[in-house]
């Protein structure tokens, strides 16, 4: 048994989780993440990055954007396929200059943990039957114990639940306060990593009748690609060539693009969900990230609302700490929730556009009319990239640092 | 009997059609309007009008935008209220100018018999039992009877189905190729007609969890005013008591505006439905305007789509008399089809931002966040201005005028 105290208390070593103490390092508040898994399986854990412009800018503030700049593919914008036309919806040209950057999750995840290396903060992997405690006192725990049995207590000012949909967190709001809304929409996303060049550079996303597709990258040498599938689809049963087949016919142009074929090296299918809790905060608790709400892959906005809760919360304790007053830790969840009820709406938007629902062709013909309003008006795609490269966020920690 | 040969018989003296009838007769291309109603029952049948930049413009290619210019309201955008805030739309500041025109839709009518007075042009009231025959034929020809019995034949080379939802034209189009779209809304509109001045200049648009609200004029002396009600109510037995105080709460504001009351001369509920027909023609038939589609009364298309429908049509008809080719015809209705979509669909969205719809929560909070998006976002408030005051119509007779 052993007994810690620490200002902060962080339940999760995913983006959320570690971006936090990251900051909160930073401004000089100690803290200690609790993550129930294993270093490695954090770190290689993959998840696609689609990073918005203001994520990049706090990775910045973070001091961790060195591997981003590097490596990831700062992209101007995307191109938008259906009936066989080709639009490129130029995002960073309609936002004054804001550019996304692909470059994968589990890459923020490793430069966030070498940051947390070096500066010493403390982490515990394998930290097991993570349980919260007296969240409406003025001292919370937390308990766990480790894999070989020994139990621990973090004694904490605050406890920030970054630990995901399935974390103990969320359920520590009691249930006469808790309100969760969801959605479940009725497609899945079958995504491939096929061991061929990117046929193309940028991000392709395609309406087809017979459904969504999309065209990414991994590496230079790695394609990753989507088809949109029924939910209960069984990823290890289709067939390769029906992939391909399908990939060909739905992201296929009038012109002589060719998609390159490879080796599909993995295959999996995605639930596409959207879930938002209220509050986001509960006495001493404090849920940001994918605790506090899950939206559907096709905006690419988990990541980025993970880091726009944090940019608020972060802030929220540092005027604790400077002592000049809870007011943003008060507002903690109304302030998150009108950027993350925002993100919700374009995702979900986002979804609509491009997916297929069959069986209602009226909703079909209105689809069409969304894509050709995207095509042929400057002020719509400026409204859509406006929400696609980012919203600002909400927090500013950058005044404390 | 009596017959007639003429080049175009135009069913309906709608907007659709005598706006058809006008620029034909200025293109000198002679035309025939047969309208089952009385002349009295055609000018005094009510409707709202707010007329779109590109409608204002095709009235004045007719010449018949004296009246409206003189005594319609020319407006530079509406306000918008929610959860008791105010944000003012500047619609022509966001679109370079173009002003909406609050102008009813009987005047329009009204201008449009006065210039077929003046022109002579051939138009029969009370024309019953009206029916298209050889459609698919070179020769259509167009029976009807007066209200003595008389037989009469129209003999033409095309007809303009313009007589409404509940017109015989559309059914003209054979089973076998005509589709219908339609979707009920689950909500109607109370209108009531005030003895009172308008309480603001402006249109008013309200967003409120008991239901949508709009605050409109008449006339220097009435008010127009709507509450979103659930379909099948019964206007008449609506308390003006109740309808007063659900007006005084949702159209109310955190300041100090009033709505000023007045003795309610009229009540009246509007179905709202989005109804489409594909295609829009058959053989030597063409459909304009109510006929062809409908449009929930939110975004105010109905008689916007009507002259944009003419504006494509009346241009192929002067290509086919101008001996230039029948390529326009031909292309009728997928040209026109495309800006009927982006109608019903931005109808549809605007219908769905307003309208409280019970109990979805989800989708509530997604309806607020629509609505922070056009409160935050200058290039929402953008996207949103360009279809409100009307997307460039695609036909140009005026290159035959």
């Amino acid at each position: 048994m052993t007994h810690v105290k620490t200002s902060v208390a962080i339940i999760g070593a995913g983006p959320a989780g570690l971006l936090l103490g990251r900051l909160l390092g930073l401004a000089g508040i100690d803290n200690i993440v609790l993550e129930q898994r294993t270093r490695t399986y954090v770190e290689e854990r993959i998840r696609a990055g689609l990073l918005e412009h203001p994520t990049v800018e706090m990775l910045t503030l973070a001091g961790v954007d060195g591997q981003l700049r590097s490596n990831g593919q700062f992209d101007d914008g995307f191109e938008l396929r259906f009936e066989g036309q080709r639009t490129w919806i130029a995002t960073a040209d309609l936002t004054g200059g804001h550019r996304t950057v692909l470059y994968p999750q589990q890459e923020v995840v490793k430069d966030l943990l070498r940051a947390r290396d070096h500066s010493g903060d403390p982490i515990v992997f394998e930290a097991l039957d993570v349980a919260l405690h007296d969240l409406e006192g003025t001292q919370p725990r937390v308990t766990y114990r480790d894999p070989d049995g020994s139990e621990h207590v973090v004694t904490a000012d605050f406890v920030a639940g970054c630990d995901g949909f399935h974390g103990v967190s969320r359920r520590c709001l009691p249930g006469d306060v808790r309100k969760e809304f969801q959605r479940d929409y009725p497609f899945g996303w079958l995504g491939i990593l096929a061991e061929v060049p990117p046929s193309t550079r940028e991000l392709i996303y395609a309406h087809h009748d017979d459904g969504f597709a999309m065209h990414s990258r991994r590496s230079a040498t790695l394609s990753r690609l989507y088809l949109q599938v029924p939910p209960d689809c069984d990823a290890a049963a289709m067939p390769d060539d029906w992939i391909w087949a399908e990939l060909h016919k739905r992201l296929g142009t009038d012109d002589d693009w060719v998609l390159a074929e490879g080796p599909i090296i993995q295959k999996s299918v995605t639930a596409m969900r959207s879930f938002v809790v209220e509050p986001l905060q509960h006495g001493r608790l404090f849920l940001a990230g994918d605790a506090a709400h899950i939206v559907p892959p096709t905006a690419a906005k988990g990541l980025n609302l993970a880091v726009s809760d944090i940019s608020v919360l972060s802030e929220a304790f540092m005027e604790h700490y400077h002592g000049t007053g809870d007011h943003l830790l008060q507002a903690y969840t109304s302030t998150a929730l009108r950027r993350i009820w925002r993100a919700q709406e374009f995702s979900r938007h986002m979804t609509a556009l491009l997916h297929h629902v069959p069986g209602n062709e009226f909703e079909a013909r209105l689809q069409k009319a969304r894509l050709q309003n995207l095509v042929m008006s400057e002020s719509t795609r400026a409204a859509f990239a406006e929400l696609y490269v980012g919203l600002p966020f909400e927090g500013h920690p950058e005044r404390f640092l």
